[in-house]
């Protein structure tokens, strides 16, 4: 079995900073030595990594990867998107799956996704969806559990939204099997109603957009399914792309009268961009996503409860769309326009960035970036961290580097990034996936197909 | 014109508490005097209040005076409702009127009201109620205003219940017309469930009635409906009987971002009982109403927020029935009991005798149960506080007497009180209604059907 | 006695805006009277107000006229001052006097300020001020009461700062005389340390005067003397010019816990300027006033406040001096600059235009500005708001017209205004002092000297 | 090197529960197999723990062993307190070291207690404790730092009190050396001025005791402190013994404006014990500590704050003193009587009964009392977590069993405990500490002075 023994690097988990090195054996990590430890010196290939970071490789636990959206697909398919995503220092992605065509078994679409999902370059699971409710979508909730796919959305919006009567079953049933039910919050109503008047009004820019899904119809729905979770005994529930201050307010609410179980994810995009975005109406179908970009002071919310340990896990919601071609169906109509954006590969560099800089720690990036999100999607046995049994996915960085985040160097399969300009420090000079470098300099350097599927167990009881 | 003068009273306006005397000119008040102050000496019957406490006649905005909820009517109409009421030292009630048959007209009730309410004793207002939404329902709330009808009420659960895509029309039009909607919050899917659940299960107890009506169901109704509120424009909202620490928490967040023109109402059975009461089976059928009493946590929490001021008004939400028969419904299951119990008469002194002993200010207790009240529902123009103009009903207390609350001694029409036993400080012990008196030391002495109409004005936009 | 008609408003009162006319007998409104109702016809000026709004006059509660801060003093005296107040709507200002002598009775500056006071043009009312405590300190507080000052300052730093051992008597004295004590809240140590660390590392320029008092040292102060005033039997504390989110964030916690009889008071810096107006060193020298200016997201925080009703009083904390001469002594360190800018004559402006411009309502204004500060400082009887019997102050504004606010538009002593530039809807056109009209077109009409020492009651009890 | 194999338990870390088996080389850890793993067959001593429960032996991160308080010493010493926190499932525990005679240098004391803590049965590490600031004292904590003393506490009341203007460089110093500062919160005027007027007013008896030490005096502490230490670059604090809900919510207030790095720690008599237990003058004696007992409702909103994650730690505050002698110094003034009651034992058993019973999970539990105080006080690399290269300590317990706590069956060297007749469920059936099983079935087993001095590390950075 082949050994390399990670060299002379600054190594951060999910609790330390230390300089020290790792070794793997095959694709595990064999041993963890802090500086001054014994390391092996025969048969290992040593890789030096002076002057480097090293931090488990990133798990991205929301892509739209090859997504169908009815007229088109999302542009980065399962190669294209792992592909960048390694370029990124991500090493796991966990792909949140169509619907499937109406009235199709809970296990139709992961099958589908088994093969689209072949060509990836990085492990990646899968979360199941429900969009209707019956006695044996709820009994087929536990075959999901068995293709290892522990955990499931639903919407409260769009076509495929699930309301309070369906939704109560749902909980019930994945307490019962200690499931998570991730949740894209919107009330639909309003968004309904006010997408409706907009239309009929004719305001049809980008920019009525986000006045078309306003942070209260977010909040409103984080805090109706944080009670309904909780009558269900607590079920657990993961409230995805949290993107506004209120919501985040309802769910502290919540937590604060003692509510177990609820996990809070956010994305780069509500961290890093704000909704002057849309005030060029050409410019702002880049940022056609759903939820909206939220205003300044959101921003500031939201980073205050990353600091303070709010949010558990954050993920991109990575949807990219052509902006010359696929974007511009919302033209003449926001409505219109595919809701999604990438953003699978700057996730890391973009929180590094921060934690270099000191606005949250190392340690607390890797907890959101890494070992939270495989703790609550089933796959801390594997993932998600630097220690010895799991696997050999590292991301590595280099913290001096400074750059200037743009398309033309990035790997996703779309002709623009949101990040577009933004000044970054830190930049990741190579990925390793379970033992094998993929990502070196800026290139990819492995086999496409090589990504494994992720039999995910239940999420940890925490 | 008869002139009367209430001499040497402890006067206490929404203001204020000073020595004083009143004096009143046929039904109004012509003139507030502080001790001191020249007072006319000719043509007045003279009223000496040494020792006494004068107070704004009390508001209650909240009753079911004859209320037909199907299989029985609550037992009291509006004519032993109102002299309960009265010789509580509640001078005014508006009502919430019943649904009315399927289909029927926004007006149809309100007409059927006007009638059942000939023989009230003291003054009446109503509020509309929209159990289905509709063009014409729409339209037709304009009548409502037009009838003195500045506010209309919505149900979140049982068979009335409306859900949020017609809700958003209805605040939008109140919001139009100026109207406040009245909010019965708690989460209907969750209140289903539970009761099916616990009938299926057998458990019919009067303790599974709290248990089938959480207080998250509650949470959630008032966040949602804020939520809502404020995407209408900020439509002005009451939440009726909010009854847990978690649905006020609810509340202050959405405040704190900086929500206007909501409006919260909490009863005193939701301040002075706790849910122990259910503990006894037999008992417990006197305490099945709705939303249902809660921990002694809860009482603490809402009792902070009477102090600190998130309470714009304090009801009964009056609705009883016999506990020897009518009650008795629910003996085998808590699902067929009536719900409703018996306050309208105590309210005041419940929430004077906490006034005297200095956990509220005495002024606080007025605006809560008095001015705020005819703030928000239309009446400040006539009712609601001790000023020259203002219709002169008062409620007079003896503020050193203590007795113990007990059925026998109060004029509801109903064989119990939830408050039975509870030691107070503080007699009512005169009632006077534009001018006249109708209760003294105890007794009703006026005449059935004095009562009139209140034609209500807009609610103030504070 | 003559009779004016103000006919033909919108009357704002602290509840209400209606159509209506404003009788003035002497110095006293008269009568109220609603469109439609009988007007007086002989011997009565008529004034007509035709698209104009009437409102209270302004009551601006924390004012430093002619301050002395050693060095120099502030560049407004009574008269000045006063002037200005009168010509932006203000009829009433209560000041915060100087500390006097060291050792001097707390009844010295009072008398002083007596003197100081007279060339006044408005009414004015007098804070008490503590700067040292004993004995006789604590027994003079009813001397204050005695001249009509029911209110005294306290800082919590500067060289005049009581420490908790000293704040514990005064607030269970002034909970005893029933006094409002006025608290300048943030923590010394902290500012003391970070100024003398800024001076030892020559950081002089103005941008390191808001680092040199952050937020945190306000919102610890605000939360001490919150929990002292709780433990003081809930003595009456108002904590002025709070500045920051976090500031109220304490605030609220406290109150959520049930706390009564504390007010909180805002100024328009706070509202209307942000701390990016200290990165030019030279301008930056016009924001030198403590609290600094805070960021764009406490401005948001403290407007979710006003609207929603956390705050009491709005006042402006006027202390102006020369940018060209007396500003500059902090040309070279910035703590060397005189503390303080102008505001007196902007803030009812300000405030009012942004109620009509829908941010808060026009009755929400009236307390703010008018009523509440009435309320709390023993004014109620005479002052801040349109009702029978009390003065006839009024501030009349054009709310159709839009201008921009300029320093040589004003009349305040002092060569710069904080607002230059800002674009305001409605203009003051009219001032009514006891009756007289004092300003009409922005020309002050009346005569040095007219205003008149309010002997001050005590605060409602509330 | 000996081997013992843990076999067939439910082995909880702080992170999961699984089946498995522990194998133990000489004092270390070497092996977590999970059900089905291959087992060690040879050489090796077999424990079977079928029915058991095996957790990470207990961190009990606040005791006072053998403390001399003046007038007389905790009963428990080093060697008593030892014995028994190991028969409570404890194996390490960090004490809170006496100030030591005036002007002695911040090292002498912990010179002292190395010597004091030789008898000890389990590891123990130190806290320094900072009673006067000057350069010298700031100089030396690097010192304590060297001697593996990587915390330091100080008092905001009693004698050794220290105030704000101290309070700023120790903060910096200890952010600058990367201490942890713990602080024991109550606003010291507060207790001062009400201890006195309770003396001079005769009120001497027990229930006065957390009535001269009310939460707002904590909860201001500790606004006070958060702020404070976010200024010094949030520099590690540790709010010990936090005890009122009112305190926790300003703990949340800073927290949710963004603040890291401040840890919270309650004891299990906050969680358990409400002040109802001061009613009884004599018995009232047992309860006397510092902070007091507080109400019920603190209880529920404390629990609340555990659920959700808000608490770091959860220590004793162990100082017992014997109720038949020691505590009777108060008996007749409650001022005089010792502060303080044991803990040590039970903490692990009544928390562990909260978890087996499901109001927190185990691993939550063992994050609590195990992992997060390891990783606060720079533990991690040795104890706190049941993972390979830890020392094998452990804690066993039969999670079926229920008993009654009582005094007689425990072994601190002290009459009574405050936990008496509490209802359990789950015994400590064998403790470990370093491959040494030193307990069993409730029979300490080993040796006097078998307890290592821990040096501790710096805080992880989190």
């Amino acid at each position: 079995m082949s050994k390399k023994l990670f060299q002379n690097a600054t190594v951060v988990t999910s609790r330390e900073v230390f300089e020290g090195a790792v070794l793997v054996e095959g694709e595990r990590i064999a041993l963890v030595a802090r500086e001054g430890e014994p390391l092996p010196e025969n048969d290992v290939q040593v890789i030096d990594l002076t002057g480097k970071m090293l931090l488990p490789g990133g798990i991205d636990a929301h892509t739209h990867f090859d997504l169908d959206v009815g007229a088109m697909r999302a542009s980065d398919d399962f190669y294209t998107g792992s592909v960048a995503a390694a370029c990124g220092g991500t090493t796991t992605v966990i792909d949140h799956i169509a619907n499937g065509p109406a009235g199709c078994a809970l296990t139709h679409m992961p099958d589908v996704y088994l093969n689209l999902a072949k060509p990836a370059v990085i492990d990646y699971g899968l979360h199941g969806v429900i969009s209707r409710v019956d006695a044996t979508v709820l009994e087929d909730m536990e075959k999901l559990v068995q293709r290892g796919i522990s955990s499931v959305k639903i919407y409260l919006t769009y076509a495929q939204k699930v309301e309070d009567p369906a939704i109560l079953p749902v909980l019930a049933r994945a307490k019962e099997l200690g499931m998570v039910v991730c949740v894209h919050c919107e009330n639909d109503a309003t968004v309904t109603a006010l997408r409706s008047r907009f239309v009929a009004e004719g305001h049809l820019q980008a920019r009525y957009h986000p006045r078309s899904r306003p942070a209260e119809a977010e909040a409103e729905a984080v805090f109706r399914m944080m009670m309904l979770a909780k009558l269900a005994g607590e079920a657990k529930l993961c409230i995805v792309h949290l993107s506004s201050g209120l919501g985040l307010a309802a769910a502290r609410t919540a937590r604060e009268a003692g509510q177990r179980n609820v996990y809070l994810e956010t994305c780069p995009q509500y961290l890093f961009l704000d909704d002057s975005n849309y005030l060029d109406d050409k410019e702002g179908l880049k940022f056609i996503l759903s939820p909206p970009l939220r205003t300044k002071q959101d921003i500031a919310q939201l980073w205050a409860g990353v600091r303070c340990g709010d949010f558990d896990t954050l993920a991109t919601d990575h949807c990219p769309f052509f902006f010359a071609t696929q974007k511009q169906r919302g033209a003449s109509d926001f409505t219109q326009c595919p809701n999604g954006a990438p953003g699978v590969e700057l996730r890391m560099p973009l929180l590094f960035s921060k934690a270099v800089q000191g606005v949250i720690s190392l340690p607390a990036m890797v907890r959101l970036c890494c070992a939270r999100p495989a703790e609550i999607f089933g796959l801390a046995h594997k993932k998600g961290d630097i220690a010895p049994g799991l696997d050999a996915d590292f991301a590595v960085f280099d913290p001096a580097a400074r750059w200037t985040a743009t398309q033309s160097a990035l790997h996703e399969n779309v002709d623009y990034t949101p990040y577009e300009g933004m000044e970054l420090q830190g930049t990741p000079v190579m990925t390793v996936s379970r033992g094998d470098i993929i990502v070196e300099n800026g290139q990819f350097i492995a086999k496409k197909g090589r990504g494994q599927y992720l039999h995910r167990s239940l999420p940890l009881d925490v």
